[in-house]
């Protein structure tokens, strides 16, 4: 994350100070909820002055965002052609992005303030860039399991719904084995099968 | 809905302002998000006065789930033993509810505010109280198409899932035929298969 922030033109930057106003910011939304997390609560408990903050991110929403959400670097899962494992460590890593303690409390409140103020594109940026083609680029790969009718468009949102459900809905929330429930959805979504009974 | 209001102990109720209210409640949303229905502007709008509005509602957040969801009648799916036919009825109905557009203007708002309030059990109320055990209740009567291996449970947590990234996720909601998309992936994580490669 910093690579991307750290070459502003004007001053160099300090990275502790980044990183010291993303960990208040997450520890206040894990204590206290998306409501607490102000950028003057966030500069109290980071002890980063209110006009520091503002220097490095032009929002609030900015802040929140970034302390939620990791890089890209985090979540590119390379294709090995074994289909199963590649679909794993994919929803393993979005189970662990949009699962943190910190992204649970943040996301339906982002998600209300995308839809209110029309940033359309931004769920898609939560998935980070890379995504929706990475999950493409896994059944491409894929040396076997994956039906050449299914589309894999739907099935990523479909995979994308789940995810978001398991931050948001506390009775999904709370079943066990996550990721090999959904993974074993998944690969059944994907998988050629018997001629259909209608 | 009004058989379940209508019958408070004291005054007798008229139907024609509930209705106006949430008539009103409803057009606010689509028109001006969630932030803008407030009871104050419900009230200038459905010309119903404020103190009216709270002998009827014990809060804001009960009037826009009222004006959202609908009562239970409205989504009971009856399973004919057809699974693709029942299966059909019921994502086209919870697609529906949760897609409409009063629904997708106050749904990421209600889920903030249950987050934050922790209202944990709010979002499986908004399936309507039967749709967990309506769909467990569609598998069983299948007369064919339903491997007895999969776990219905997980399988209705990623329809559930995949209603509400239609309801929230721009890219989600932007493609086309989504009852048939979404019947289709959930026949095919349902279906008896071939042994699964690993």
């Amino acid at each position: 994350m910093s690579e991307t922030l750290a070459r502003k033109p004007g001053r160099p930057r300090d990275p502790t100070i980044d990183r010291k106003v993303l960990d208040a910011t997450r520890e206040l939304l894990v204590e206290k909820g998306l409501e607490a997390a102000t950028v003057q609560a966030i500069a109290e408990r980071s002890g980063v002055h209110a006009s520091a903050i503002y220097r490095r991110w032009s929002s609030r929403l900015d802040i929140l965002e970034e302390a939620v959400f990791p890089g890209p670097t985090i979540v590119l899962v390379e294709p090995t052609g074994d289909l199963k494992r590649d679909i794993r460590r994919f929803v393993r890593t979005y189970l662990a992005v949009f699962g943190a303690p910190a992204a649970r409390a943040a996301v339906p409140g982002l998600l209300a303030s995308y839809q209110s103020n029309g940033r359309s594109d931004v769920p898609e940026k939560w998935m980070v860039v890379s995504a929706r083609p990475q999950f493409a680029e896994i059944l491409r790969r894929a040396r076997s399991g994956v039906d050449p009718k299914v589309d894999a468009e739907d099935v990523f949102d479909v995979l994308l719904g789940a995810v978001l459900a398991r931050a948001l809905v506390p009775t999904v929330i709370e079943r066990r084995r996550p990721v090999e429930r959904l993974v074993e959805l998944t690969l059944r979504m994907l998988r050629p099968g018997p001629e259909e009974q209608s």
